[in-house]
């Protein structure tokens, strides 16, 4: 069975960053199978047709860093200097279970979702669960268990973490939509063994890294004071840094870190809301991408970025980078789109399968309705996206060419029940601590 | 008849940032007459009793900066260095005409009611019809005729603007809703003699003079060379600076202008979404609020800031200002709701009828919706409309007491036609440049 979508305006992001101002695409089970105008269009013998009513037809959108489980931490003393350490970190430990972070990870997952993120990276704990989730929403999903030296909800001890870590990799190296990694915390929350056992992981089973790097102010100072080197030349040194790193944040970065990044083919997910949200200071992306490092974009967890839709990132990306290099010019916004889409899809090394709309590719589409009252004039698709757009304009969006959104609702859902569970779980905690806050 | 809105999480912005998490409120024709916890809620006899369905409810959002006529420009050239110069001047000289104000306006004040905004300050051109305009779609509304030397698209001349300007303002004087005002395009774009008229103007008709101040670095260049002073030094030289100023912009300040601000008693009109998207950089709010200055916040321009509702200016402000001073704990998320509310009104000088929700004031009340997938959990209201928010959530408005948006529609309009209309005009235009650019 063929679908075709037309009355469309298609934003195809390939290598010519090719727009079908009124065009169509077609694709049968998981892949695309034609793309593009409308005069070249011909209605197959058995196929669904859809009318996109001249939406906005797009790759769907990749999320490089989030915590799916930390839902229930949304909203929660975010002006609070020490929040980590003061309420999520103590939070965290004393209430999380499995159930809960299953419950919240579909909850995060339909947010995404529904506005049009069709890929995520995530790290988090319990990650069986965060799997089994993913696999009851039928998004594309990168998965790592977190690594902590000081223990946190699921393992007290980061070997034993190190070990559920191994079996969950096992268990799903050959999953059509979910890719596991591994996850080791941060540079300072994490021994010099931890991480190599961590990469070590990585290179047994030839899959992703991710974790934190160089996000702090005080990591840059711990390391600079005990080695005379940044967080990112110490990892290299451990020989971390290669091409399976997906490292998130990156705001710290000097010349020999952009060296290192680019030489070793490691990527970065900038995550731009949760940075100054926290005020922790802009990334510096024009340079990194001068340097030729391949950057996508996260949301990170709901507790730091709040929203998981990546149509907000990309206003964000605009404002502050344009601002802080004093360009308007500076990152049109199809190169915008660009990072959210196919830069994404490179960082991850998949961009032969998704990331852009071409023939062959999987299918994973997000279409905008533009009749809200915010999309109009259309004069530039991705001028639309990026500084119109919000996460409620995504009226449709397939995964693997299976319709997972449609007429802004979770097809195979109910958000409302979701919802529900989440809550009963947040409400069943042992120490109540959720209750106590809650409004 | 009474109103009643009841089971609500109610966010007054009263002196005291009054919340009742389970409240209500009531109002009788344009004036609140009862709010507070559900536990002092009698349904009195004859009274319309709204299930709010534990929405959000908070007081009209204020708008201080716009310009409603200019939805056909919005998305055109947006990356473009030099489009003022190259695109959106000559355009509009060229196309701009009464009808298409008339239309423009209607759908961008669509857009703001439809955004949660009950209060809007606009500088255009052909203001009679944009006062028509906001009559037709029943919004508080503070309209000021755009006087600029080089002449636009209704006034060859400045003094004829200056004409037309008094007439408005006499034609409007009494009106319930709309309040007159006299708007100088900018410090740099009015010879004195004009600044002066039109401050004689507001002066005499006690109505707000809201203008352009210090927003380009150009323009800070030319002061201090011609006269060694800042533009708002200047201006206030000139006798122009007092506390019927709303300056729109002011982002280049030093501690002489803000002292001048304060001891004048005017206010500033932030725009950050625009600022920023046009790389100008980022006005010093923190600083003016330290030396007592009212500062509220502005969309712009559908064609410099895109979005037209204050939701989305709340995250960008939040992210800004906390990032640039390197602190996530100033300006909690009460404080920038102040803004787009009691501090929108105070900047107006009529904080005493509006911008907060208390017996007495006009019943200007937005219900947002805590149903969609972004707006939980709910710790703080606050958090959730800062961070969480986006302008699809807002279901229903009342201005004056008069429903004008419901189940997040327009109540007596249909957005389609007003597209349709505007859509039209647009395409009616003698030298058909909005055709020539639209996709
Ligand atoms: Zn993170
Ligand atoms: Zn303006």
């Amino acid at each position: 069975m063929i679908t075709s979508i037309i009355n469309v305006i298609v934003i195809t992001m390939n290598s010519e960053n090719e727009v079908f101002p009124d065009g169509f695409i077609q694709f049968k089970n998981d892949k695309i199978t034609l793309i593009g105008d409308r005069k070249d269009y011909v209605k197959p013998a058995e196929c669904e047709e859809i009318d996109g009513k001249r939406g906005i037809l797009m790759p769907g959108m990749i999320n490089l860093h989030s915590h799916l489980g930390m839902i229930p931490f949304r909203g929660l003393q975010d002006d609070c200097v020490d929040r980590l350490r003061k309420f999520l970190l103590p939070m965290e430990k004393a209430e999380m279970s499995p159930e809960l972070v299953y419950a919240s990870t579909k909850y995060a997952l339909s947010e995404m979702l529904l506005g049009g993120i069709t890929t995520v990276m995530d790290m988090y704990y319990f990650e069986k669960e965060t799997a089994r989730a993913a696999q009851d929403m039928s998004i594309r999903a990168f998965l790592g268990e977190t690594i902590i030296d000081e223990g946190a909800c699921d393992f007290e001890n980061p070997y034993e973490s190190l070990e559920y870590a191994e079996e969950f990799i096992q268990q799903y190296q050959n999953h059509p939509l979910i890719t596991p990694c591994i996850a080791p915390h941060s540079t300072t929350t994490c021994s010099e063994d931890v991480l190599c056992k961590a990469h070590e992981l990585s290179r047994k089973y030839s899959v992703p890294l991710t974790m934190h790097i160089s996000e702090m102010d005080y990591e840059i100072q711990y390391f600079m004071e005990k080695y005379q080197m940044s967080p990112i030349a110490y990892m290299n040194h451990l020989g971390i840094v290669d091409d399976r790193l997906v490292a998130a944040h990156c705001i710290y970065m000097n010349d020999g870190d952009f060296a290192i990044m680019k030489g070793k083919n490691a990527s970065v997910a900038h995550c731009i809301g949760s940075n100054t949200k926290a005020a922790k200071g802009i990334a510096p992306v024009k340079d990194m991408i001068e340097h030729g490092i391949t950057v996508g974009l996260g949301t990170d967890g709901p507790a730091s970025g709040n929203t998981l839709d990546i149509i907000t990132q990309f206003k964000l990306f605009a404002d502050f980078h344009k601002n802080i290099n004093r360009d308007r010019s500076l990152f049109p916004a199809s190169s915008i789109v660009a990072m959210g889409t196919i830069n994404g899809a490179k960082a991850l090394h998949i961009d032969e399968y998704i990331g852009s709309l071409e023939a062959g590719k999987q299918a994973d589409i997000v279409l905008l309705e533009t009749e809200s009252v915010n999309m109009f004039p259309i004069y530039d698709p991705y001028s639309t996206l990026v500084y119109s757009a919000n996460s409620s304009n995504v009226s449709m969006v397939f995964v693997a060419g299976k319709c997972v959104v449609k007429d802004k609702k979770l097809k195979e859902h109910n958000l409302k029940d979701l919802r529900e569970e989440l809550m009963n779980q947040m409400m069943q905690r042992e120490n109540n601590l959720f209750q106590e806050h809650l409004l």
